[in-house]
Formats: C-alpha cells, sequence, structure tokens
C-alpha cells in the first residue's frame, strides 16, 4: 500500500441517486524515474462516477504532490493511484489516465480503470 | 428546493411530434466557493430533447446570473441546476456538464443527466 | 407550409443504389429575432442520404438568403427547413444543425433529424 | 466506364491474412465546374481494407490529376472515383470522402462506401 | 523475420490482474524508400494491453531506430513493427499506427492491429 | 454623406488628458453586392484614440446593420464607415479594417486610416 | 480616486538596477454594466517594469474582484484600475489592457499607458 | 509581357486622397511544373495602395486561372503576376507573396515588391 | 551568488566572428513558493547570442533542475537565472522570460535582459 | 569547407533588378548528436535575397539529406550551412534558423544571418 494514500481526503456525495460523473485534470505532475534520477512531468486525468463520497480537491492536489521526489515507473504510478483513489473514494466507476511529457522524443500515456464489483 | 428556479422561464415547442436536441452553451458563469468566499469561474453546457416547452433564453441568463454572489460547490450547483431546470422545462432528457476553471492547477468538470420516467 | 419552400430545386441522383452521404455547411446564415428585431447569425449544417434527387446548391443559397429578413425562433427556423428540405428531396434521411452566434455570452445550436417511413 | 481507371496501378498485399486499415489523404484535388467551367478544390480521402493487392501511390497521383480539366459534379466525381478504385484494387471495404472548397460561401463534402459482397 | 527485433526489450508488468492500456506516440520516425532511395518520415503510434511483460522505452527507441537507413515501403514497416512488437511482448491487444508525410502532395497512414488468441 | 450616421451616438470621454487606444470588433457585419444584388459578409474592426468623445457601442451596433440591405462595394463601405465615424467622434487617430469573407475563392480585406489634423 | 486602491500591497523590487518587465494576465475578471446592471467579463493584461516595488499578486486578486459588483463602463475601468496601479506601484512605465467579452456580437478592448515623469 | 495580362480590368478608386491598403488572398493557385509537368499548388497574397484604379476581383480570378496549365517556375511567376498588376493598377505601392505547398517536404514562398516612381 | 552556478558549463563557440542568435525553451521549470511551500511551474525561455562560449545543454537542464525544492519568488528564480547565466557565459547579449503557470487564476510572467559593456 | 557542399545547384535569377525575398522551409531535417550518436531532428529555414542566382531546391534537398548520418552539434550545423549556402548562391542577404526538437525537455533554435559586403 502507498504511503501517500492517507493524505486523501473525501466528503459526503449530497446527489447518491444520481450516477453522475467528475472529471479531474492535473496538468503540473511531476514525480522521478527511478532509473536516472531524472524527473518525469504529466498531465494526471481522473474521471469517476462517485458512490457515497467525492474526492476532496485540495487534499488530491497534496497527494499528487507527495510524488514530487519519488522515483517510480509510469506503468506503477498511474496503477498505484487508481488503487489508492479507488480505495479511498469507493467509487461506482473511475479511470485514470496519465499522459506523460517526451522523453527521447517518444510520448507515453497510460490508462486504467476500475469498477466496483456488484 | 433552489430560490432562484422560479426566475426559469418557457415557451411551448412548436414541434413536440419530432425528438429533437437543444444545447446550450454559456461560458460566463461565477459563483463563490463556499469555504474560501473566492469567486469560482466555469462553463455550463446544457444539452436536452424538450417535450412541451422549451427554456427561454433570456430567463435562463437571470437564472445562471442569481448564483453570481452565492456560495456552492461544484457537485452540488451541477446537480442543483439539473434539478431546477428538469423541473420547470420538463425534458424528455437533459444532460448538464459544469465546467471549472483550474483552481491550483487542477481543473473538476462536472456532468449529471436525466431521463423522464416513461 | 414556408413561402420559401419553392425556391429549392433539385437535380437526379445518379447513383441511387448507394447509400452515400451528402453534407453542405453553411456558415451565412441570418434571419432576424421576431422579438427584439434584432439580426440573428448562424452556421446550418445539413446532411442527407439522399434517395431520387439532391439538393441543387445555388438554389439551397437562395432558400437560405429567404430568411435574412424573417422574423423567427432559433428551434422553429430548425425545424421548418427540415420540414422544407425533406418534403422537396425525399432523402432516406437527413439531419439539420443549426448554430446560432453568442447573444448575452449565451449559445445555442438545434439539431433536428428526419427519417424516411419504411 | 471512366477511362482514367487505366491510370491505376496497383502491387501486391503482402500481409493477406490480417484485415488492416489504409488511409490516403490528397487535398490538392482539383476538376471544373460542368455548369460554369470554373474550377474546384477539394481535398480527396480515401480509405480501404486492401485484399489482394494495395493502390500504387503514384499512379494514384496521376489518375486524380486526370481530373484536372474535366467538367463534373461533385457527387458525380465521388461515386466515379469509388467505381473506380473498387474495380482495380477490389478491397474488402472502402470509402471515399471528398470535401470541396466553399463556393458561393457553402460548403459540400460527399462520401460513398463499398463493402466487397461476401 | 526482422532482424531488428532482437533490440527489443520487456520488462515484468506489476500489474497483470488488471486490463489497461499502453499509448506510445513516436513522432520522429525515418526509413528510407526502397524505390526512390529518398528518406520517408512518419509518427509511429502503438497501442497495447500489456498481459505478462511490458515494453521498454529505450530499448523501442533503439529498435524504430533501426529502420533509419533501411529502405521498406509503408505497409510493409507498419505490418512488420506489429509482428516484431506482437511477438516479443505477446500483449493481449494491439494496435499500430503509422502516419508518413506527405510525398507528392499525398499522404498516407496504415493501421493494423492484433489480438491474442484465447 | 451617409444617411447613417446620424444612428451613431457618443458619450463623454472623461480621462481626455491620456492617449488611449480602443478596439472594436464586429464580426457581423453584412452588406449586399451591388452588382449582384448577393449578400456579402465580414468582421469590421475599428481601432481609434478618443479626443473629446467615446463612441456608444449599441448606437454603432444599430449603425452597422444599417448596412444590411444597402448595395455597396467592399472598398467603398470601408471609406465611408471611416468618413462617418471620424465626423461624428472626432478621433486622434482611427483605423477601420474590413475583412470580407471569400468569394468565389478569394477574399479581400480593405484598411483605411485617418488623422486629426495638428 | 478609486475606494479599492487600498487593497493593493506591494514588495521590495530586488533588482532595482535593472529595466525588467513583468506581464500580469487576469482572465477572470468580471463587473457590472452601469446601464443595464447585467455583468460584464473580460481579460486584464498588465504590463510593468517595476521601480523600487513589485505588485503583490493576491492583492492584485482581492483588488481585481473588488469590481465584481460594482457599475462600471469599459473605458473607465481601464484608465481607474492604471490610475491605481501607477500610484500605488510607482512604475517606471505600465500599460493596461482590458479586453472584454462580446456584447450584442461586438467586443471592445481598452488599452492604455503610464510613463513615469522623468 | 504575358499574354494574361489584358484579362485584368480595373475600376475607378473613388478615394483617391486617401493612402489606404487592399489585401486579396487567393488560396486556389494552381500552375504546371515547366520540368516535370506536374501540376504545383500555392497561395498568392496581394498587397497594394490604390491610386486611380482598383483591380476588379473576377478579371483577378480569370487571370490568376490563365496559369492553370501553364508551365513556370515559383520565381518566374511572382515577379511576372507583379509586373502585370503593377503595370495595369499602377498602385502606389504593392507587394505579393506566392507560398507554394510543399514538393519532397520542402516549402517555397516567394515575395516581391514594387514601389512606384514618385 | 547562487550556489546552484557551478552546475553550469559552458563550450567554445566556433563562430566568434558572426552575431548569431541561440533560444532554448525550458517548459518543464519547477520551484516552491517560499510563502506557501507549494510548488510553482514554468517555461523558461533564454535568448542569447554567445561570444567566446556556447552553453552547454545538459548542464543547463541540471543547473534547471537544482531549483526543484528550492523557494524563491518568480521576480527573484529570473533575474537570479539571467545573473548566473550571463556570469558563466558572457554573452554578447542575453534575454530570459519566465512565464509561471496561473496561480488563483492569474498568470505572471517576468522577463530580463543583460547587454554587454562595450 | 563542407563536403557536402557541392551537391548544391544554381539557377538564373531572372528579376536580378529586383530585391525580392525567398523563404524556404525543410521540416525533416535529420543529423546525429556528435556526442551520443543518437539523431537530432529539426526544421531548417532559409530567407534570402538572391542576387545573380536561386538555389536549385532538389539539389538543396539533397544536400540537407548529406547530413544524415553525420555527427555535428546544432550551432555548428546552422552555421556551416549559412557558409555553404552563402558561397555557392552568393545572395544580397541570407538567414538560416535551425528549430531542433525537443531533448531531455529542452527545445534549441539557432539563427545566423549573412549580409554580402557593400
Amino acid at each position: 500500500m502507498s504511503e501517500n494514500r492517507q493524505l486523501l481526503e473525501t466528503f459526503e456525495n449530497q446527489f447518491p441517486d444520481r450516477d453522475y460523473k467528475i472529471e479531474i485534470v492535473a496538468p503540473e505532475f511531476t514525480s522521478v524515474c527511478p532509473k536516472t534520477g531524472q524527473p518525469d512531468y504529466g498531465t494526471i486525468t481522473i474521471l469517476y462516477t462517485p458512490d457515497k463520497v467525492c474526492i476532496e480537491l485540495k487534499s488530491l492536489k497534496m497527494y499528487l504532490q507527495s510524488f514530487r521526489n519519488q522515483g517510480i515507473y509510469y506503468e506503477h504510478v498511474t496503477n498505484t493511484m487508481l488503487d489508492d483513489l479507488a480505495t479511498v473514494s469507493k467509487p461506482r466507476w473511475m479511470k485514470i489516465e496519465a499522459a506523460f511529457n517526451a522523453r527521447g522524443g517518444i510520448t507515453e500515456t497510460v490508462t486504467a480503470q476500475y469498477t466496483a464489483a456488484m
């Protein structure tokens, strides 16, 4: 389990009877490449349908910043975020897209999705 | 029930036999953050298929302006608008998308949908 | 029935055995608001699959210009055009999208569709 | 049958076991309006899944240039190209989109599709 | 089999229980036309769902560079890459899109797809 | 003298001691071609430094609308507007740019300038 | 003198020996039309070369928000801001550009400039 | 002297006392490469200040079309047009920019200017 | 003096007889706000004419990264970079533009310039 | 002297009495980094006023391709091209801008200029 997870806070969803969609775009994400120690930069997009709670935006900002000096791979950071955010907010459905800036002229985007068990 | 709702006016749909679509985009929406008292800005997009009545645009403008100095959360304002507009215009189908400007480098868009009971 | 309809001309579809699609975009549409007398401006997009005839473009231009000084609502003008064009050209399928310029900071687009009875 | 058709050449598809897609965009198409004698300009987009052969690009360029001084209607040129290209290359599936530049402020795009009989 | 294939390296997929998507865009691809000896330029987009391993990006860069002075057709290079990458990484699903720059005013994009046998 | 000129109204410039610049863009201008009777469309841009008065925007809108059904050439309408606006508002400096939509695939923009005599 | 002026704060310019340029863009400005009571929206751009002090950004945000419910004309608000900001920060040079959103299809931008007396 | 020149017509400049600017953009120019016989495509931009006459747009269109099947180099066609247009319209100042589409991945733009002798 | 300065390396300018211009754009700059401890993000643009040496790009990357966890104001970081880069590379002329991302809906860009004493 | 220079060919300038401008854009330039052996990519823009001869475009393409597998620095390649092209074509004035793709998130553009001695 990621230690950063405890930074995340939620608040009560006031419209639990309706399936609606929340999209959050955070274009200022940065972490560190575990191999080279060089910083990576990217845009994190979170799409979800809340169930009992919504994700509080300021705590999400702190959570995303907690990766700032952490060495972690593109595929790993995307799936870890999905695990953390889904565990904390228990959404009906969630998708995370992490689009990283070009390195060596090559760009990578990782997209992972979660659906609540019925 | 929102007090602003009574600002909304409608007019008769002259083509009730046809299922057609109306999209309204209002990029000058502003309300106030209930926590910090700071203004929020966003673009409201309303998509609907009218049944007996259409939403009158000038009254919609006044309705949207009624949030100008009101403290309200992103998720709340979107769902409240959907409740108000669906109650007043009784559409066959309606979707509201509220795209709020970046705060702390993070953007949020909330989308909620309504379908008339058959 | 709209008087403008008689301006529309058609020509024979030389490929009636094939279901193909024609898209016409007319970005210089203008009519007059029936309430205020002020001009409205918009872009009309017509999509259709011809059956026995195609719509002649020059006559369509004259038809669209016939609304220039006519007072008519957004919803009305879109559905009237669909009725006129479908009656004259008897297409297998037709869709009209009328996207009007912002008034009071608010934009409206009306989309209506027609399918020939089997 | 169009005389231009004999300009088209093909080469063997080296991956016939795989259904794959080829998109060709030719933005420098020009022909002549049969009514006014004035030149028309447009962009031709060809999408197809090859079967036994692929279309050779240089011969396609010569084929498209053969319309340069020919008088032909939008709808006619699009469907004629589809007939010519499908006859010569016998694709599994083919779609041609011809988007013509504005005349009198009005733009037209014609799209026609072909599917091989099973 | 392409000799370049042995340049490709992979690493273990740490989230094999989840079907997720990786998109890689490499806009600096160049090879040589086998007919004219002139260089071709294009953008390679690789989309896949990893199974046991992910493709290592630095080795992919070296693999793509190995075509730099090789004479090969558009259709051939696209399908060869798909064969190489699918063989080495055994993905659940993979799609490659190769969009080549205009030659003689004409642009071609080839798209091929692979699905693992069940 | 143009009859439309009397539609223009002005209001007092409250900062006459400062040379400042006002730019007005009106993209919904339409007049009629005096030769063909066909409507022309364009964007009028007015740049000026006020002296004693500023141009009132609502009256400017009515002034621009007064050309709606008037037959007038591009070069003529631009220079006439400059004469009317400069006579009514007596600016220190004024420039009018009229950019007309394409006709026969050709676009024309006319720009004329006025400087107050010292 | 504008009452809002006292909201503005400054901090010491640590590089007074160098003539350098600061550009601030505030796209979320809103005030109220003094005639109609309807809200106006615009983007304020401030360009200046500091002398002894720089403008503190948070206080500038509060200053700009102080116009939120104030009725004021475009030309007036621009020149008033220039007076307030120049008085408080005594820059070597300052320019303010206020670009207001379209009303009735017409956009206005006001630009005013200040230079310190030598 | 170019034979096409006699296609050009002019009309009287009604505002000869004012130095004003006319910009004409013709994006549908096509001629033929004198070496290869292949068609070239480009955008012709003409900027001038009229003296006694203005260039009539329809005759200009015919003049530009007269190059359609003529073999001529980029540098030659640009300077020839400048000679023809300046001779016929005797402007106070004229500039022609001819921007040709890419051939072999390389684009060329030629710009030539004329000033009337004082 | 900034401690980061010693990270910068240079190499010999092989064309010292020619005044030429080098522009470097680094869009992945990040530092920390000294007041709030929150990260700031921006794009650094460096323009200079080299004299005896050029700035080595890899060392520049390391220099820019040295601000990653440092608390420093916008105006300060821009002028400090100019001092460091001008001291190390002794250019004939240098300009630095630092464009920071929006905070509270407001964007700031600082531009400072250096000219070698004659 | 660069060995590639002999690839360049010229042809006679037919309008030597006129100072006119030729701009050539070549977006498919590639060379190799002399340190890492990795390919670099960029766009070369050449602006010049011809004197007695113009640069022949096909020979220029071959000249630019001669750098394809050559190890050379950004600053060096730009100045070498300027030397080669100015020596061969003896223009009245020439400017070369070489804009290289990002490496390590940092982009560099080098611009050098030549003026003929009077």
